[in-house]
Parts: C-alpha cells; sequence; structure tokens
C-alpha cells in the first residue's frame, strides 16, 4: 500500500498515528506530496484524489481512499481487532459522535482560521481567503477546547476510557493550533492533562 | 429508544431514512425540537446535545448519540447485517470516503450558503452570518453535483453497486439544495437519474 502525504501536516499525521496503533507503518510505502508548492492542486494528484486533500491511500488494487476516518476505518479493520473505531454499535457511535466534534470543533475551525484569517501557505496555494469566516471558526476552536475539556473531566479519553480515532483527531487539532499560535487556555487543565499523557503514547511520542 | 428531530429538516432526514432501510422506525419514538423556534440552542436542549445539533439519538440507557454519521453506525450494528455501512474493511473505507464527499461537498455547502449567504431561518435563530463564506459554499456545492454526476457515470451509487449511507447523505444534500434554490443542472444527467432512481424506495418515497 501507499500513502500520499506531507510529513508533519495535521491530517497525514492522523494516519500515520493510526498505523503505528495498528503496527502497520511497515506495510505502507509513504509518497511526499508537495503540499506547500501547491501539488496536491495540480492535475496529476487530482487524478488520484479529486479532493486534493493529503493524505489518501492507495490499496494494492489500485482503489484510492481519501479522508482521514475512512483511511482510519480501513486500517482498523484490515488487521486484528478494531481498536480505534469500536466493536459494539454503542462503542462505534460514541466514537465516530467525538470524532466528528473534534473535526467540526477543533481540527476543521483551526484550519479554517489558518487558512483564511492568516497568510496560511501562501498566495500561489490558498484560494479565495475569507477573514471573516477565519475569525468565527477561530472561536469555534477555542469554544472547542473548553467542550473537550469538560468531557476530559469525567473521563481519561474523548470517547471514554479507551485511547480511539476521536483522541488522535483532537490530538492533531492541538497540533494545528500550536502551528496556528492558538495556545491553550491555562485554565484547561484537563485538556492539557491528556495532551500530555497521551503524548507519551509510542504512536505519538516525538510528534511536536 | 428516542430521536430529538425536527421533521423535513435535511439532516433529520439522513436518520429517518437509516431506520427505514434498517426496518427499525418503531423502535423509536420521535420528541419535536422547535429549530425555527431557537429550541435547539437552548439550555434544555444543550444539556443533552451540546453541539446543539437536530437529530440526536437516545439509548435506552440515557446516553445520547449525535451526529447523523454516528447515529448511522450505531443503527447499521444494531439490527441485522451492516447493510448501509459495508462489511469489509475495503466497503467501510469506501463508503466512508463517499459520505464525507457528500457532506463537505454537497449537504455541508448547501447548508453554509442557506445560513450565510441567505436569511436562513431569521436573526433570532443565526448567529453571525458571513455572506462571502456562504457564496465560497454555494460555488463548491454546485462543483460537488458535477464531481458526484461523474462518479454516477460510472457506478450506480455513490460508493459502487448497493445504496449505502453515502447515498442518503448526497439525497439529504439535494434536499437542502432545492430549499434553498439550487438547482441540479440540467446536463447532470447522471446525478438527475440517480436521483429519481432512489426516490422511489420505500425508505425515500414521498420525502421531497
Amino acid at each position: 500500500m501507499k500513502i500520499y502525504d506531507t510529513e508533519g501536516f495535521p491530517n497525514p499525521i492522523r494516519v500515520r498515528i493510526a498505523l503505528k496503533e495498528k503496527q502497520m507503518t511497515d506495510q505502507v510505502e509513504f509518497i511526499p506530496v508537495d503540499v506547500p508548492g501547491g501539488e496536491h492542486k495540480r492535475d496529476a494528484y487530482l487524478k488520484k484524489n479529486p479532493t486534493g486533500t493529503v493524505p489518501a491511500l492507495e490499496l494494492d488494487d489500485g482503489t484510492i481512499i481519501s479522508e482521514c476516518t475512512a483511511i482510519t476505518e480501513f486500517l482498523d479493520h484490515s488487521s486484528g481487532t478494531p481498536v480505534l473505531t469500536g466493536e459494539t454499535a454503542k462503542q462505534r457511535a460514541i466514537i465516530h459522535m467525538m470524532q466528528r466534534r473534534a473535526e467540526v470543533g477543533l481540527l476543521d475551525a483551526v484550519a479554517a482560521y489558518f487558512h483564511h484569517a492568516t497568510p496560511g501557505l501562501g498566495p500561489a496555494v490558498e484560494g479565495i481567503q475569507c477573514a471573516q469566516w477565519g475569525e468565527i471558526q477561530l472561536q469555534r476552536a477555542r469554544d472547542g477546547m473548553r467542550y473537550f475539556d469538560d468531557v476530559l473531566a469525567k473521563q481519561p479519553y474523548l470517547a471514554g476510557d479507551k485511547f480511539t480515532m476521536a483522541d488522535i483527531t483532537a490530538f492533531a487539532g492541538l497540533i494545528f493550533a500550536g502551528f496556528a499560535k492558538i495556545n491553550i487556555p491555562e485554565d484547561l487543565v484537563n485538556l492539557k492533562t491528556w495532551h500530555r499523557r497521551i503524548s507519551q503514547r509510542p504512536s505519538i511520542a516525538g510528534i511536536e
């Protein structure tokens, strides 16, 4: 299998963590995509992934899977018992709910702020920018951090007592937030404790 | 089980279709939420679902599941073989990828246009509006329709040869598009044929 991605970027980080959690990293070849240079918006890459996003997974039969949730579902059901997406109907539902909340309320909100209310990746790569939207999403990201802090006051991980896909998405959101210079407010001690704790996992250690 | 929703609204439609596909409609009690009256943004509802969205599913043990993908995962794994979210790792990946593309490229894009570039649900319910963002998302929805037309030139359903969660999401997107007066361009014959065909399913017939 091949992964087309850009090392160190937030969404690629999600899939690289999932690969390590599943001990599957040695089963894929990483093909670098020059996102700062706009390679993801040119025809050769768009033929593979029409949404122009990284990462994308290419299966051995040539099928291309984009979208981190979809790639994580594939990895989690390919090898061993699903551990990142849950086993029972209720576990699956809670994990997918919290993963979506981590996307909408943190990772995608930070991304919108970065791409619209800051220079982002620069004029050659960014399309039309909408600064007002970026600022609205900055507030959403701040509200999201506070919401996740509340959740983590009651349980060790976003979807309950186990590390899941939802934690990976929120971790990538905080990585992106740090890059975009959005700090975690000091009073969100539960979120900070969780962040320190999962940063020590072998799948995550070293990612900053 | 209980479903908190607003009949006829796009996201509630997704879960009602999934319930019918799974023949589970008689297992839930529907509790109406007055979204046009702003009930979803008041404390009583926010205590149940802090994201303030409809629909939300309440399990018999009191657990609340929001987010349509999460609710659909629950229903699909609760009764019978999963038919809406796939069985193999590859099926699951393709379905989740196409469902996400249907959200980002159609349903959510139309929603952003409606809530930001039109009066939406009115000043008492809408928060800060950002018209420029709404117009950008209108173009995204139009591009999305064209992309799905291309997909449906090659296969009968969005994720392949079977009706899945991805088709439900895209159908809800077109329902919302019609409500927001965004027409399907006449030349998108594959999308129009698919729309007519799935409109005849027992789970969908009568929804306009």
